[in-house]
């Protein structure tokens, strides 16, 4: 045997992951977690809306079903699958299940992206969408978002310019972080643009049926489409039921992809969803109940934030979903983030979901797990936090 | 815009996506769902033996807890990972849990291969592993399994000659196919060459607690072995929950992994895992159970083997699993299969699990989903098939 000295020094991890950004969010949450911060920095839905009485008896009658607790298909289980080719408007061989939405975005990442494949994200950017890219070494594009969601005005001078991007990804309906929507032309537009230039449009949809006024939401036309959804904010987030809609020829791919991931999902989950999302008159009267709630703490934060900000804060108000995106013109987020925890409550800084963007006056406000008075408890601490910092720009001896 | 013609035609599929084996087990499954066709051709544990009313009882205990239907942490709910820590005789920050022991075998390959990079593998090898290495494009090199499991003398060669694996995988335990245990001498073989080399060895291990004599199995020695395990074959394949136990730097590279693979588990599984496992009285004479009843099956697999083929067949007796390796020399097995549907009973040919080997006469046997007298009944029909597969041979104007 050779002396251990020739022996290469390898980096433990592999090329593909010194590539990917951690996510800030992640290792925020775990401060955030101490009960007397009030968190406005989250992403989850509100436990106190998850049905789990309704959750409960649908685990009660699944787990007595044959079969409910062996191996499915990569695809997933036909019941299952029917269920939410009906709620997509599809034929169900449109249709994969996957484990949390995330994980579509994962394979589908794995399935059409080659190292250097430029793809196309909107800026600020959803975190997870943005990982799953970087994982598979894409030269990532990221365009500044608009009121009307994706910038398709610069889309189309980059596509002019010869970029060929594989995929535009956007979170279409109440975005994750933005709050915006995509307008019925930006929609058009980019099915437009995919149509001519053959790319794969990513449409995100995990907040679709949150819309405050309950109005359903238009998907993003045409066969370059492919749509992602999940249970995670209708349902609940330990179900891990995402699914994709896509051509047949992509839904092969990554099956083939899933195989290799994990097999297949949760039969006895899967089976679950469908029986909750099957219950239309129950599900329907459900996502009324979590709209009606999301509705009321949004408004309890943008009024708290009219009361104790007045004029020095911008902000677009959400019309769904769960998060509301403010700008503080002059004050450094990530610097008044350090400031508020001290005060407790948190938020995450607009920088986090930031490529290329100056983000840095702007932040993340989820209204959707605090009740309204501790949502204008928290605005007020956020005052309090941002005059301290105000005050110390000011100056700066005062330190 | 530019005229459709000049934008590049590109393959829909990533160069990724192109370097993997389809499962032929997978797709021959949909075959044998048949209800007239007697299986032995599946990796499923016995449905019979999953504990559906302990698990129902686990899930209506599991879903009132706090959080229990939120998101958990990339790395799993902590109690899950205390009690997996505990079977495992190691700290919990070793653990990390995942969505079945597949998705620690994908994970562990994005982490620590890159393209072109060694992967030693068994030949017969399970596929789902050499699945998951060749979508990360690692170069396998596939080693003739032994009686005493994974082909330490050719490693050393292997290794002598100068090649440099990053992994060295293998199911130690009733492997999957062959049925072998690797022996002590093998497990500190392999752990002296990973020390001196400093390769990960990936130690696969989802029957180790399913031993016919009940005694349990030692893990291989050393730092640099990462072991997996699962709850699939012990509680039920639905539950999705398997774990991986490695060093606390592997641990984290693949949790970053995790992030952007699915963000995390399934809280309500893995706190119903963790309520199972930890309730050893229970679990213990559940593992009884199945062995016994594996054990039952195996014996008479193995009977109707010695009564229907006598010397015309070889075979490693089973000592605990779901699986025996049989060689019927001068058959091709690939060619015996349609035969052998056509009398209803299906297997997997060995050239299915082939890497270099040739094993175009081989074949694994599930004894697990089967009762006695299905088994030998399926062994007859095996017979059967098998004669005429020789007598076409033999005279091929008989076709």
């Amino acid at each position: 045997m050779p002396p251990s000295s020739t022996i290469p020094t390898v980096p433990i991890e592999s090329a593909a992951l010194r590539g990917i950004r951690g996510s800030a969010i992640r290792d925020l949450l775990a401060v955030t977690e101490q009960p007397e911060v009030l968190s406005l920095a989250g992403g989850l839905p509100a436990t106190d809306l998850i049905p789990s009485d309704r959750i409960a008896d649908a685990a009660a009658r699944t787990i007595g079903r044959p079969d409910a607790l062996q191996y499915t298909t990569s695809r997933g289980v036909s019941l299952c699958r029917d269920v939410v080719a009906n709620i997509e408007a599809v034929d169900p061989d449109r249709i994969l299940l996957t484990h949390g939405s995330q994980q579509a975005l994962s394979l589908l990442a794995q399935a059409l992206v080659d190292p250097g494949d430029v793809v196309v994200v909107d800026d600020p950017v959803y975190v997870g969408a943005l990982q799953a890219f970087q994982c598979v070494r894409a030269e990532i594009v990221a365009l500044p978002i608009t009121r009307n969601g994706t910038n398709v005005g610069e889309l189309s001078r980059l596509l002019e310019r010869g970029v060929r991007p594989r995929i535009v990804h956007t979170v279409s309906n109440f975005h994750n972080p933005s709050g915006v929507t995509a307008s019925t032309e930006t929609r058009t537009g980019l099915a437009d643009l995919a149509e001519t230039y053959g790319f794969w449009i990513v449409e995100d949809d995990p907040y679709g049926r949150l819309a405050f006024d309950g109005a359903p939401t238009s998907p993003i036309p045409g066969e370059r489409t492919i749509r992602l959804g999940s249970a995670s904010k209708t349902l609940a987030p330990a179900l891990r039921v995402g699914w994709l809609n896509a051509p047949p020829a992509v839904v092969a791919l990554v099956e083939r992809l899933k195989q290799s991931a994990d097999l297949c999902g949760s039969t006895l989950n899967q089976l679950m969803v469908a029986d909750l999302l099957a219950d239309t008159e129950w599900f329907d009267a459900h996502i009324d109940t979590i709209a009606s709630a999301y509705s009321l703490r949004a408004h309890a934060l943008t009024s708290a934030l009219d009361d104790e900000f007045g004029d020095s804060v911008e902000y677009t108000s959400p019309t769904g979903g769960m998060f509301c995106w403010v700008r503080l013109p002059g004050v450094d987020t990530s610097e008044l983030l350090s400031v508020a925890l001290s005060y407790g409550v948190a938020f995450v800084p607009g920088s986090a979901f930031a490529v290329d963007a100056d983000l840095g006056d702007s932040a993340r406000l989820s209204f959707a797990t605090l009740q309204p008075d501790a949502l204008r408890e928290a605005v007020r601490r956020l005052r309090t936090a941002t005059d301290d910092v105000v005050r110390l720009r000011k100056s700066p001896d005062a330190r």
